[in-house]
Order: C-alpha cells, then structure tokens, then sequence
C-alpha cells in the first residue's frame, strides 16, 4: 500500500510526536531537540535506568507505543539495528502516522545481516502506509512548528523552503548554515537510505505544498531513474527546484555505496536529467546556500548584461573578472548615462565607465550612490547591478558612523524597491570577519542578498536567473 | 639611468622615511600608520594648518626635503598631481633613496593633463637612478620594519612573503587577509602605473632576496612582456612564484585602462607565459591566499593519490568529490590497511573503505585517529592526507572539553613532524562563523594549513604541488 499524500501530511505537520528509545549516553539528544516542538511530545523507553532522566525533562514516558493516550503523528525511532523491525512493527499497530529511522547500520554496511533487516523493516512497513523515513537517516525539521534533529536548528520561524536530503549531514548544515544566512525551511526531510519513501515522492509532496516556494535537495542516487525525472519536472514546472548530486567522480561513487547504499551513475547523466526537467545543479554547501538565497530574494534579469560599482580601482578590475567568467556581460553605458555621469563624478582615483569605481565619489556626498542607481536603473545596456561592499571600511567605519551604514541600506533599498533590475552586493570578509558577519547579518535583515566573494555572487545570479520567478 | 639593485634595497631596508603632503582631512592616515616604523621618521608640510597636528603625533616637520638633517632612504608622496613633478624633483636634489607616488589622476584617467604630468616626472626621474614607485599606487609595506601604508597592517613580525601588486587594494587585502590566515610579507610593493620600476624590477629583486621564500604577485599588465616571462622565469627557478593577472576577460581589460593604464592582452597567452615560465596562476584573493598557504605549510607530495578523513558519511562523499574533481585521486587503501582498519573500526555509521566516515570511531577512543593516521602514512596508494574538521563539533565541545582540541592537535602534529606526506584541514565555517574563526586560528598558530571548504582545500594543494619545494 502506497504512502498516501495525506499520512505524509500528517507526518509533516504533527501535533504529537514521540521518540522512541532516547538514552542518556547519547544526552538525551533528540528530547532536547524536540523540546521546541509546539505540539505533545511523549517519548517511549522501557530501560528503567533511562526513565528518571526523560522524566526530569518533563517528557511522559510509557513503556510502549500503543500505551501513548494520544494517536502519535509523527515518532523517532533510535533503537539498536536488531530492535528497530519490531519498533516499525509497533507504529503500524499504533497506526502511527509516519516514523524517521534514525538507526543505522543497514545496507550501507554490505554486510549481510544489515542488508536482512533492512528487508524484515520493509517487509513490514511497505503493505501497511507507513510513512517510513528512513533508515539510516535524521528525519525531519519543520522549523515553524518546532521540530528539530538538531538542538542549533531555528525554531518558531516561518520557513518557506522545501528541502530533501538524502544525507543526514547535509540536511542538518542546510538547516544551520542556512539560517545564519537568513534562509529558513518549511520542511526538511533526511531520508537515507529511502527504502519506503524516496526522494520523488518528497519531490511530489513539497510541489504542492503551498508553503514551499522553492525546492532544494541533496541526493546520492534513485532507484526509479525515470520517476525521479517526472518528479523533478513536475515540481520544476510550478516552483525554482535546485539539486545538488552527491558522488559526482568516481570516488564519490564508491563513498556513496559506503554512505547510503545507493548506486552511482555518471555524473553528465545527472547533469543533463537536472537541466532537463528544468531545474539547476549545483556542487557543494556553500553553492546551494548562495543559489538558494539569490532565487529567494534577488529578481530574474531579462538579459545578461550587468552593471558593476566597485570600491576601489583594482577591485574594478577583480569584479568584472568574476562576473564575465560567470557568464555576464559588463557592457559601456549609453552616451545619455555617461553625460549624466560626468556631470559630478570624481574621475580622480575613480572610474565610471562601468565598472564604476566609485568610492570616492559616494565619499564625497552620499546622495551620489542614489544618482548612480538612478543611471543605472535607466540604462537600457543594463539588466542588472552587482556592488562591492568593503568589509575593511564597514569594519573602520561603521563603528564611528552607523549613520553611514544606515544611509547605504536606505540607499540600496530605495533602489531595489522600484526598479525591476536585480541587485546583489558582495562583502568579502578580508582580515575583518567578526565585523564583516554583523555587516552581513544586517543586510540580510533587511533582505539584500549579501555573497561573500564576487565569484559565489557572481555565479549565485546566473544560476538563480534561469529559474523561474517566485 | 637604471635604478640600481643597491638603491632599490635601500628604499626597501629603510632607516629613514619622510611623508611628505600628509594632512588632517585624511586623518594624517600616512604618518600615523607609519607610527610603527623601527627607524626615524620625519613629514614634509609647508600648510602651517596643517603643521601642528602633525607635531602633536611626534613627527618632526620641514619645509622641504632638503632640510631633513639626514639622508631620507624612502619617501612617501601624497600631495596634489600638480605638484608631483616638484617634488619627484626634490627627491632627486635630496639624494632620497626611493619615493612612491601615492598621487594619482595621471595616464590612468585618459585625460591630456594627467598624461601630460605622468611624462613630465618620468623625464624627471629616469635619468636620475630615483628609485620611483607608482604613481597611483600605496608604495611598500614591510612588516619587520613597521612601514606601513594602512594601519591595521601587520608589524613586528619576521615575514617570508615577497609580494608585488600593480594594484593598491590587492596588495592591502593580501597583507590584511593574509595576516588573518597567519601569513607576513617579507617585502611588498603595490606599483600602480609603475612608470619607472615594473613588475619585472620587482620580480628581480626579490629573486635574490633570501627573506622571500615565496614571491607572490597581481599584475594587469606588462610594458615589456618579454623581459617579464624572462624574470619570472629565472624568480620561479629560485622559490615559488604564484601569479594573480588581473583583467582575465573583456569588460575585466577595459576595467584595467581606467585603472592603471595597463594594455590588456589575451588571458591565454597570459596563463600559457605564467605555467612555460615555472610560476602558477590563481584567479583571485582567496585563491592567491590558499595557495601561498599550501605552499609555505604543507609538503610537497609524490603524486595525486589521497587518504581522506570525513567525520559523517555526507562529508566523506562531498569531500571525496571535491579532491576528484580538483585532480585528486581517493583510491582504495592497500590490503594490508584495512585488515588493520578493521580491527578496531567501528563500521555502524561509519566507513574505513577511503574516504573514511571516522568521527565514531574517534569518539570511541581519540588514540585510534593516531593509529589511522599511521596507517595512512605507511599505505604505498596514499600520497597525500586531508581531514574534515567539523566547526559544529568544535563550537560545542571544544567550549566544553578543550582537551580533545588539544588531543586533535597533538595527533596532527605527530603526524606531520613524522610523514612526508602532505597534510591539510578543511573547517568549513558552517553557522558558527565566530568559533570555526577561533578554531583555524589556534589551528594555524600550531602551522597546520587550514582552508574554509574543501574545494578550496583541495584546489591550494594542486595548485602549490606544482612548484618546487621551499
């Protein structure tokens, strides 16, 4: 029997939770991290030197599933390998509405015995509608309701990305490194080794789930090449969808095996697949946060041609680098920009041919960075507008004049409020990093999309602009 | 009349510095950040506005040049671009060592005046023997002897960088974002529109200089693009040469004509001249970091085959992929390892195939990382050894147990002191950007090179293992 659309919502969005088998050694870690979880949460252990301490935290334990005086939506399972078909078995009894399997030590062993409870767990799991998620995985973090794996992960947030990782790892990071980078999610799904649930089917769930207004997902490998495809373009179709293929060289593959079980394939296949059914690829962490972030909060450009205001002469010169090696263009303006631009700018030291190297002359009136916008936004040679933040003079600056840094956000937020070309700002951390992070953290704030080099800027905007718009 | 290698070697072995036009509205920024300098250090000022602050920082004033009671052996230019050929002339009459023209608004603005004025003090200069930095450039900053040319710059401090920048900016951030990453410029020059000293000059100089190990450099362009391959080429078959060319594409070439005046030419020619000459090239400050990294901190290794260290089954595969792709190979370990391994690996979450999934295994006992990395060291397929570091883990138990920081050092310091294979750290900054930034600085205070992703990782260690040996 088929996992129904309905027991995954029920599991997605659960008013009782229970976790079975949580333990001091392990500091009773997922209690904890379930401790902001706005609904019931009861755990289930029957070890009676394990009780006093879950009781301490205020959880009620029973002794079993089927004893919880409330139907359960949604359990953890942390048991040994050799416990968990039993703990499967007891969710269906209690009809639970789905389970994560946190246990490992299934097939990605290769050893046989791995390999034979996976298939007793499926066996059971599979006939009744079990929303099982699993085995060897973290499960799920639903941030606004406060469901965690983690106890860093953001709580009582209004979350609106979808995300599906087949690594535990790579779900909790995005969690994390994508809340320091004010990107919350919906849903989060880790689903391992996926012997129920796969990644298509959270394709499907997330496409229809009106919360999720984007896609992201980490994946190793698919056991129905061709459903994965249908999903992926299906969800592509109503929504930006962005995937990152883990086990993209040979040696990848062979960690793959060791990981979670799934077989690798080659990497141009999955390349062609993803582009294919409309969605972008992208490599690693730190590419998934940044795409993820420019689709979220910068506009689509009609074309590739981009506008650049650096700082000083030889980081001009660097912008410009990484943006044409990224694909865009950084064009002459026109004549009538040029004409306006002559009119007050400080050539001395600086440069407006585009790239603008401006910093002297918003220096000397800081209204001249709302002229130069205003330049660009009419520029017919321009669909949109990169600029280089300095860390090193926000560091200096900022902390004498915040007045300074107020004037440049009202600027940068006068600008992206009316015009429809999209606008990113880089801000190197240089040698200044805690200052360059708080500098971050504020523009994030204020919703600019904010990179940490020009490259990963760079490349942010160009893969996010060939998605569709939200 | 060439300036000779004596003169240049007094301009930057200074025991007597003057600034000369420096003045409140910019903070004095000259003197103050010359504050730090070990020799004598006098200012040229004839606004009396302006003499009094001056005094108050405790630098003797004089009216020119010539009444310096003593022979000046570097001067600092910041005065209008009027008066630049006066003062280039004054050097001259003053026997002044060298002299860097921080002025600007000359051949770079593409203005009759500007070119007019920049010829005027070459025909000053040239005959003289005037060592004559720039203009439009921020002249020398040298760690060891306090000069400096902006006040967060290193001082104090034995460096073993020598590093050559066309570009005023470029070479601040590699001294400021170089510092933070643990590395110090033996000598570094920025030369702007280096009208009589080139980059070739410089390259020369440092070739012979035994405080150089490295010679670092960013270039946008070449007079004499044959006398540069021939100095490059004799500079990298001395020490490490690694090449930064600014204004690798069409918009980055137009940006270097407002910048320095610099031709550009094509970026191919440019990357085939830079590998034929011995040197190797990066593409922006973070790169030119890493690899100036790699190359100081790790050894050189035999060839591209890797032993790698995840701490979760999603990193393995992640951190397998990036090496492969930078060039790396994760091959299988030797028979005779993984009978070792898997004596006391612990295989349930977790993986000693290569990449191998340690952090359980760690966490059972932190002598087995001792005993991996052995194993490693003595493995006939492994050249080379990288190792995720997990911020996460560090932010919450190093707060808590600073001893297994201490224990993780001690392992990889026990490894290196013993292998000759290279060895490198990736710590991933994640959403606890504050204590993974305490973790790579205690990390290289101990000399492990330590890189924020393991693209960047494995990347600086391709790169560094093409030059020679320090």
């Amino acid at each position: 029997m088929p996992v129904t659309r309905e027991r995954l919502h029920r599991t997605l969005n659960p008013q009782v939770v229970a976790v079975i088998g949580d333990k001091k050694a392990s500091g009773y870690t997922w209690l904890r991290s379930l401790q902001t979880f706005s609904g019931k949460l009861y755990s289930v252990q029957v070890d009676p030197n394990e009780i006093p301490g879950i009781e301490e935290l205020g959880v009620e334990n029973y002794a079993s599933l089927t004893d919880i005086p409330e139907r359960v939506d949604f359990a953890v399972c942390a048991v040994p390998r050799q416990v968990a078909p039993f703990i499967v078995q007891s969710c269906v009894d209690a009809d639970v509405g789905g389970v994560t399997l946190f246990t490992s030590g299934f097939a990605e062993t290769g050893e046989d015995l791995g390999v034979e409870l996976q298939d007793k767990i499926y066996e059971i799991a599979a006939p009744s509608g079990l929303a099982l998620i699993g085995p060897n995985c973290m499960g799920v973090h639903i941030p606004r309701l406060g469901v965690r794996f983690n106890r860093d992960q953001p709580h009582d947030v209004e979350g609106d990305i979808g995300f599906i990782s087949q690594s535990g790892t790579h779900g909790m990071n995005f969690s994390l490194t994508g809340a320091a980078n004010g990107l919350y999610c919906s849903s989060l799904v880790s689903f391992g080794n996926g012997i129920i649930l796969e990644a298509a089917d959270y394709l499907d769930y997330l496409a229809d789930d009106d919360r999720s207004k984007l896609i992201a997902m980490y994946i190793e490998g698919a056991r129905d090449g061709r459903r994965l495809f249908e999903s992926l373009k299906n969800a592509a179709a109503r929504k930006p969808v962005i995937v990152w293929k883990g086990g993209q060289t040979e040696g990848g593959g062979r960690a793959i095996r060791s990981h979670t079980a799934s077989l690798a394939s080659d990497q141009s296949i999955w390349e062609a697949v993803i582009r294919q059914a409309g969605a972008v690829a992208v490599h690693n962490l730190d590419e998934m946060v940044d795409v993820v972030k420019a689709t979220l909060l910068a506009k689509r450009p009609s074309s590739n041609r981009l506008g650049l205001i650096a700082m000083t002469g030889g980081q001009s010169v660097v912008l410009t680098d990484a943006f044409e090696k990224a694909g865009w263009k950084v064009p002459t303006l026109t004549d009538a920009s040029y004409a306006q631009l002559g009119e007050f700018f400080n050539i001395i030291g600086g440069s407006y041919r585009n790239p603008l190297d401006a910093a002297g002359t918003i220096g000397q009136a800081p209204e001249h960075l709302d002229t130069i916008f205003d330049i660009l936004d009419a520029d017919e040679n321009i669909d949109a507008v990169a600029m280089e933040l300095s860390a090193t003079f926000m560091a200096r600056r900022w902390q004498d004049k915040p007045e300074e840094f107020d004037r440049l956000i009202t600027s940068i937020k006068r600008f992206t409020g009316k015009s429809k070309k999209p606008f990113l700002a880089a801000l190197h951390p240089s040698h200044v990093e805690p200052e360059a992070l708080q500098a971050r953290q504020r523009l994030q704030a204020e919703g600019i999309p904010t990179f940490p080099s020009f490259e990963r800027a760079a490349n942010a905007l160009r893969k996010s602009s060939t998605l569709a718009a939200l």
